[in-house]
């Protein structure tokens, strides 16, 4: 069915409303997987919008990483939440992808504060595109609370005007930042598909494995990743940046 | 007027129902130094807390310190919004405490996690206890709005049991944390004193200097300090310390 419905094309478009049982079990590990993950994600990037947060050079952009910090904090405490009511310990749930995440930070820990702002805004934008792609494929209350994930995203658009204003001031930035951000988006990749790799139930959701026939096919999984890299391309872009 | 008034003795008793005007020039600068010190203060809070969450030892006491720095924060950007309403810069207002509380962190940097939850505790409380004094001498406005700072640090309730659990299995860490307690109030004190002698339109405000006779004088501002280290003792005890 995927390779015949419109969601893996466009994916900002309505997905097919089908309720999908929470309780048939292969959905519902790969459910948890997927809201593990994300929380985990969501926990990990206050964590790092915090850590930048004190190479800030003003309070006015403290405050501003801070907020961005707390918007993803919100995010993670619905996850735990809905985790909590699915009888599930949502740090269980979140442990498998530990060392995921740490091997994802220790290889892109950004050098300064520009670095953390690009940093911030790539992630950011990768992570609401993952979400948009994989919201098609999850029961109507799964998908309502991974788009709510999404909310206050907009607000690392003050990145993009202190990234341009960096690169104003001293051209030779863009040079160093482009080739940041093609590692960052390398790096992502990377761990995505270890993480495919080494959580079949959270890849049996995406490719429809879980026999709901409500998946992405192989080839719908690789037009996905074409269009996250068109994404980070235009969001480079954005920041006056090469892809 | 102080020295009559129960407030304080009593600090948690209501305060006189007095509306002081913000136009009020001397009061008006004292209350924007002090709303600028609180909010520094919080929005440091916020950093300290993320920064201790990266210590965490179990991901769900990472996000317990996170929430308890999304707290802070919170409060935060009420005092920041405060200080926009009052038509002041609110960060230009922050400025002159930033070298306060870089010395007094730098003096104070947690070793471990351990530290790094006693200073949460007793750094949260020594805040609320200065926030329920000095809430006597304000205006209405600016009374409910630093009042308001108080909310949710209950959360650091959570502290008292991994501090007193680390006592528990090590009862050896209980003299060391003790003496970590100690520096903690001697720092916040001596830095106290330098904001005070620094800022002479803050001290005003609680002596009364600003000439509309609700402040404090210093032998009120000798018995708020004298219950500020009773109410210190107090949290040490409730942590399993000597202080």
């Amino acid at each position: 069915m995927a390779d015949s419905t419109p969601p893996d094309d466009t994916p900002s478009a309505p997905a097919p409303d089908v309720t999908l049982p929470v309780d048939d079990p292969t959905y519902r590990e790969g459910v948890i997987e997927l809201l593990g993950v994300i929380a985990y994600g969501e926990l990990s990037a206050f964590e790092r919008l915090a850590e930048d947060a004190t190479l800030a050079p003003t309070l006015r952009d403290k405050a501003e990483l801070a907020q961005m910090a707390n918007v993803e904090l919100g995010h993670f405490l619905g996850l735990r939440d809905r985790l909590q009511a699915l009888g599930v310990d949502p740090y269980a749930a979140m442990e498998p992808f530990e060392d995921t995440f740490i091997r994802f930070h220790a290889k892109t820990a950004p050098a300064d504060w520009l670095e953390g702002l690009v940093k911030a805004f790539v992630g950011d934008g990768l992570a609401a595109d993952f979400y948009r792609e994989i919201a098609a494929y999850l029961d109507v209350d799964t998908r309502a609370l991974v788009l709510e994930s999404l909310a206050g995203t907009g607000d690392s658009q003050f990145v993009v005007a202190r990234v341009r204003g960096a690169i104003e001031a001293d051209p030779k930035v863009a040079g160093r930042l482009a080739l940041w951000g093609r590692r960052l988006m390398g790096e992502a990749l990377s761990q995505a598909q270890l993480v495919a790799a080494e959580h079949d139930g959270l890849t049996a959701v995406l490719v429809g494995g879980s026999g709901r026939g409500a998946g992405m096919d192989l080839a719908a999984i690789g037009r996905m990743f074409a269009r996250m890299t068109e994404n980070h391309a235009a969001r480079m872009a954005e920041l006056g940046l090469d892809s």
